[in-house]
């Protein structure tokens, strides 16, 4: 408001540029742009556009240097800037990009470095924010029901690599293995292969499939229904039933009013007929 | 009411022929006449039959021609006729079915528009035209999940198609066909065979589908969850909510009654006292 | 309790027969007997066994039409007892068991008809028949959903024998073939190996299979969200919300009670003031 | 807290060990560490390390011993201790892990007994135990739902056995075999397979694949429903309902003694002016 070009007034204005929907547009415009590179460079191109690809490549990479610079120049506190976790997370995404593409070396840890760029459209989105964060709140609910599942998992991956390690190396040859044919018998991926071939040493071993289908999906069913319960009690009626909640209390304190005045008019109508 | 033929009147006839029973019925039996021949074009027929078919299709064309001619001619407010969503959508799949199917270039084209004639059935019974506008309504609270989901998938190709391109070029060629076998993964399909052919190279490739396959079914959950409540704070508890925050209410504004009686009577017996 | 044997008490006594957990459990027994000759009988077995499975089902047979003959002559009310399903239901599979298994040709039919004895178990165990009974009452409001999707699967297998009957007769020959395969593409069961087959041809068809899957699973999850929804209002709160709605009006009629009895305190108070 | 050694200060002494989250501590690194041999005895070993294994194996069935014999000696009401189902579990555990490794004949069984070892984790972490003991809850429930299930994959069964014997005997040979195909089908585990196999001799048996994945899923789904809302109607709303009900209750009396108070007020009112 005042025409002075005072450093507060100008830290200001970089304030506001670092806010404004241009400004937010910009980012969000160069983060697709360079999700499109990543996505380009998986096809084969003529070398020309390969040269164009790694001069854009740089040009992003210098971008979001100096983005992260500028957002950091602009922040008041230093110390919280550094502790947020999305920051962190950006910076990081940024100092990865700086390894060089020409590199032979390290060009294949450049390049799946460079792929965690498009992350940073979630850090820049303030909705996939508040959703990631939604998302990463709903994990701690899921840890001992992921506990019970991998005691599952490994109780009988122990016992199919005990039995069924002569049947079939691939699939059942050391507890690892089996947890992982296990993962896909849990997700009906031709697991009738898998059983039909111990079937035929172990007549009965179509026991040991059945159980482990029915423990992994009665364990996954009710971990769904005990996510459904829990989220809709905490977020759910609270509102609604604290609003009741106060409601009726408003109500009790009127009626306690009610029967305090009646006491009083009891009181000064005996006093009136003591009084006659 | 007046037996006088007006032009008024024979416009109310019309109009209460357009709403009549019988012709929502014919127009729903033509409706399925039409879809039984499209799908009996799908099969070899002897030339006679084939004849008949085509006249049938003629006659069909000319029916919903003619019907979308009278109700556009009986409705009153011609504007908002045109500005409704499903009268363009008959109007547009009756000028696709116009396109005739002798000539041999657009024979495909035309038979293509002739099959969206079937869904003229949701636009003509009430029921399914009001579960499809529920189902529409679906669609934006499932907006940022879904731009969550694509980001996951296309970091996911990106790093498939670095890695895995030359284990096999039809699965993890570019960064498309990438996101393709990954949308197969997360339907489970034959993603077992898709995973033992890239661990052959890459033995810890699992790492990259379990994880894959986790953070689309808990974000799919999450979000399965998410629908499931949103739907039911809005539609389910908010009338039964409000009938008892009115219920409450009305206990509130009596109470207050009682303590204005009260406070009149309390005077009055005050004055009684003293004016004695 | 008297000791005269007339006819009403012999009625009374059959009667007590019929509804006693002895017999109840007699005719289950029967039923669980008849399921198991009906499965050994899927089993290679010596002469001797076969022949006494024979006898056995000749007994099953008889005590059955003894049972649903004796349960009709109990019977008060003899129309009702018609027009009850699940006796009709009885009846049927009774008379159906009649036919006899030597005769070679209808011996077929008559093992057939005899596997739905099993199901006489659901008639008899109460709790069976009232799951069965809510199970049918979900059926309605499935109904236009399930329009929709069989709308959504014609469309799309008129499409599909439209485009790919060239590609594989056996998968898209015509319309009612392209909904089987449909069908399993719904089902994930190997939907890839039909996409990449007609994406030889036709390199865009994966929008196809795709749009397919995304409609179909969208209108499934909308479809089971709304039955959560629908069930949960009609049974869930609507007991506690009648009990809270009737304990608020308990609270109003008090209330207005409480008024009245000020009002003629009132007027008492004011008659005295003006007595006096 | 006295320095005396009498008996029952070296009893509570022990219990306080048996508590300290120390001991507990200690009781879950052995099981892990359990568990963790378990799963290396599936990889090949050089003889030394096996060796190891065999001592430790030793070491951890000892400790297990004296750990349940403390528990044991510790407890203060031993029939409790013995009825308890946890507590009978690890006895179980532990005793069927005494069998010793090196006798060739019970070494599969003694392996085996030794994976329940990992389940100890179960009983010994609180949050798993509850976690376990509300997935109990949920069996009940489910029992006649369950017993529906089977009578309808039964009657499949009996159906399929009876006619597509002769089209596959490993898959339909007789009534136990079909169910295990059913349950194939049930989870689509390349159930077409299945059904173009059976589709070539008899063309319309399509129609039982359908009606019988349309008929489980379709309990399934109910069930599921009806657990979710079973689950919801007693612990959700129950307590929210419960305190509204009772600060209702509250209001009820407080009214109640407003009339009271009122009518002692009248009487009052109305002797006055009788007594003036």
């Amino acid at each position: 408001m005042s025409s002075e070009l005072s450093p507060t007034n100008g830290f200001e204005q970089l304030r506001r540029i670092e806010t404004s929907k241009v400004f937010q547009g910009a980012v969000i415009a160069i983060i697709i742009l360079s999700a499109l590179t990543i996505g380009a460079k998986t096809y084969d191109m003529p070398p020309l556009v390969e040269q164009v690809l790694s001069v854009l490549d740089s040009a992003i990479t210098l971008f979001f240097l100096i983005e992260i610079l500028f957002r950091f120049s602009v922040c008041a506190d230093k110390k919280r800037f550094l502790l947020d976790g999305w920051n962190l997370f950006d910076t990081l995404v940024v100092i990865g990009s700086l390894i060089p593409l020409d590199n032979s070396e390290a060009v294949l840890l450049g390049r799946l470095l460079r792929v965690f760029r498009v992350l940073r459209l979630v850090s820049v989105v303030p909705e996939l924010r508040f959703l990631i964060n939604s998302l990463l709140k709903a994990i701690p609910r899921m840890g001992y029901i992921a506990l019970l599942m991998f005691i599952i998992f490994y109780i009988y991956a122990a016992m199919g690599s005990m039995f069924f390690a002569n049947v079939d190396e691939n699939l059942w040859g050391d507890v690892a293995i089996a947890m992982l044919t296990l993962f896909r018998v849990a997700t009906f991926e031709d697991w009738t292969d898998v059983m039909y071939a111990t079937m035929e040493q172990y007549p009965l071993s179509w026991i040991y499939y059945l159980t482990f289908i029915f423990l992994t999906a009665f364990v996954f069913l009710n971990m769904m229904i005990g996510a459904i319960l829990e989220v809709m009690s905490e977020e759910q009626n609270a509102k609604q039933a604290q609003q009741a909640h106060d409601e009726r209390d408003e109500i009790t304190r009127q009626l306690r009013a009610v029967q305090q005045q009646l006491q009083e008019l009891t009181r000064e109508v005996a006093e009136n007929s003591r009084g006659r």
